[in-house]
């Protein structure tokens, strides 16, 4: 059982305490606490104590990190990105197991233990993507949290054989069944919001959707989904992932009373280039909303990085966060309430909780957030398992 | 004189190669040079070789960068920023030439050279903050290129005095003269800009003119501004800050044309949460823009780092720019263009270009801008000044 006391932090920015771990979870918040024999000490510092970052949405199995620079030449439309992911990751030799064992441990290094990851599900590569990702989910139990959703990048209906792939891939041990784009990719709306919640029923697994889908037409496929999560009663269960129809569609207050009240979440990466949910209306209709990268350095994009409160600036930046209220809950979309939306259990430093922490070099949870401050000291499960971007053994 | 070999690093991502400098110049670029007798040697270690960046816009004289967190309580709107900055400042006793010296090394040790600076001048402060930036900039020279702009913060006709504070700030020494906001702040657009192009025609200095106003006004305002510039025989010595209604309004394009043929260029923080002028079609219409910061960590805003290849990155997210050849301009904003936009001479990695140099770890370009790697070393005018985040004597 890990035991471990740390001793002159500051959680959240508050008066410097010490934290005492017992058997992994936080058991005493207090200052001046003396180590029981046998009991490791770590030196604080005094600096800021987070709780370790919750990634929400990212895709674990085809990013191309530590791979060598891959000279992005991809065309500017949806489908050029999924046609020519397919075409490059056979070039390149894409090994997911290790590609997503690399960028998870990434992740570790810089403070996040919880992460919602896709893995692509398609009739080339089969379930292999989730497969390894269950694998790697399995091995690093005790490390890290790792929820894998089936995910049909290239679409269901337009590419027969894949709904049976992914109920393999729930077979297979996925946690989460993922759709996309209903009209945009899949050209029956119905028909794939029917086809995934009817393997949600059928395996007990939640839902998470990719709906790129702008104005009335993304805003028409959040209602069958809305339609179905009530009638299948399965609040709490559904996430959108990206809603970018939240961002410019007139009625979109509406709609997000409706998600509140079909108890859906909503995952957002806040891209600067384009319309996206807002952070304080979804809070403020009862909705769960969630930060994530999406992908990292693959095919899609060269941009983002493992490091969770890059994102909580990112999302901070484009809610126009300035007030010290406001960027806190940009680092609640990182922690807490991607903790809440994805069904994290154990999260936070509160007694009890497990015993994942961040120390970092930050006056206040702002400064963590608007700095990034590099060097970090990451604990999991009451034991230290990075320093300043070495993983420990 | 300052003389320095640059042993194995790689121009732009390109081949490995040794760079030579001679009287801070960039002498020689050619593989296996001879170290000349008693020239200094510098490993790059197969590193990537910058050109040291350019901040076409910041405020250095109000950051409160080292000043302890401030926690914002400021109301939204822009007139709540600008009072409760001058409120503020009074209270925390900020010290312009503390905080503008602080903030030009941080701006230093990770890898710019050139900076653009507004100085506040208004009814309170008077000339104080220019006087602070003009001391600053003449003791710097040799490091660092700073250009002073005396800037109405608070207004020019709506504060009277503030235009006589203006002309001493330039008599004082201020480099470029500053307008804001001629509709919005000022309440006469056409006075507004009457008055500032009179006193740049006067004393034969350049015209920075922030421009927040969205929609048609800010496109009114920036035709008075192509008028004037025009008129006065002005082109290639006005900006335009910000300039969102290129974001946002219909004949976005007819004004691009008309900024290129007057020769006006164009600042850029990229925000993620409001529309902003496209580099792309910026440059297509002859436009110099360029990437800038605005504040950091002050009382408009808590973002922002003294990190250029941040920016950047901000910039190439915010335009959407994937592949490499886009992600390659989205760094130009920040180098190449920002030091052709503000007029800072003999810039860049060619032959007889001063030698202000960045060494990172990255192996191309584009890799140093999406992942802003923290350890560089900093060559400027031939002299290494900067190491891994630490200033040298
Ligand atoms: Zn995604
Ligand atoms: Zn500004």
């Amino acid at each position: 059982m890990m035991n471990l006391l740390i001793r002159n932090c500051r959680p959240m920015g508050g008066a410097a305490t010490d934290i005492l771990v017992e058997g992994g979870r936080i058991a005493v918040i207090a200052p001046g606490l003396a180590a029981p024999d046998g009991v490791a000490v770590e030196d604080g510092g005094g600096r800021l104590a987070l709780p370790a970052f919750v990634e929400g949405h990212t895709h674990l199995d085809k990013s191309l990190w530590g791979m060598g620079w891959w000279k992005n030449e991809v065309g500017p439309r949806l489908i050029d990105r999924i046609d020519g992911e397919r075409a490059e990751r056979k070039k390149l030799g894409l090994d997911p197991a290790r590609q997503s064992d690399r960028l998870a441990k990434e992740f570790l290094k810089r403070g996040t233990t919880r992460i919602r990851s896709f893995a692509d599900v398609d009739t080339e590569i089969g379930t292999a993507h989730n497969d390894a990702l269950v694998a790697l989910r399995d091995r690093l139990r005790g490390t890290m949290d790792i929820q894998v959703v089936a995910f049909p990048q290239s679409g269901v209906l337009v590419r027969p054989g894949t709904a049976e792939l992914l109920e393999q891939a729930l077979r297979n041990g996925a946690d989460i069944i993922g759709g996309l784009d209903p009209s945009g990719i899949d050209r029956d709306p119905k028909g794939h919001c029917d086809l995934i919640f009817a393997l949600a029923a059928k395996h007990g697994v939640p839902v998470d959707i990719h709906l790129h889908e702008p104005g009335e037409l993304g805003a028409f496929a959040m209602e069958l989904i809305i339609e179905r999560t009530l009638a299948l009663g399965m609040q709490g269960k559904v996430v959108v992932s990206h809603a970018f129809c939240l961002g410019d569609v007139a009625r979109a207050d509406a709609l997000y009373a409706a998600l509140g009240e079909a108890g859906i979440g909503l995952a957002t990466t806040a891209p600067p280039s384009r319309p996206v949910p807002s952070v304080k209306k979804a809070r403020a209709a009862g909705v769960s909303i969630f930060g994530g990268n999406d992908g990292i350095r693959d095919t899609w994009t060269p941009y983002n990085m493992p490091d969770m409160l890059q994102r909580a600036m990112l999302i901070g930046l484009k809610n126009e966060f300035r007030r010290d209220d406001e960027v806190e809950l940009a680092f609640a979309t990182v922690s807490d309430w991607a903790a809440e939306g994805c069904g994290f259990a154990d999260y936070g430093l509160g007694v009890g909780a497990r015993a994942d922490i961040v120390l970092l070099e930050a006056e206040t949870v702002q400064e963590a957030v608007v700095a990034t401050p590099p060097q970090r000291v990451v604990v999991s499960h009451g034991r230290v398992v990075a320093r300043d971007g070495v993983l420990l053994a």
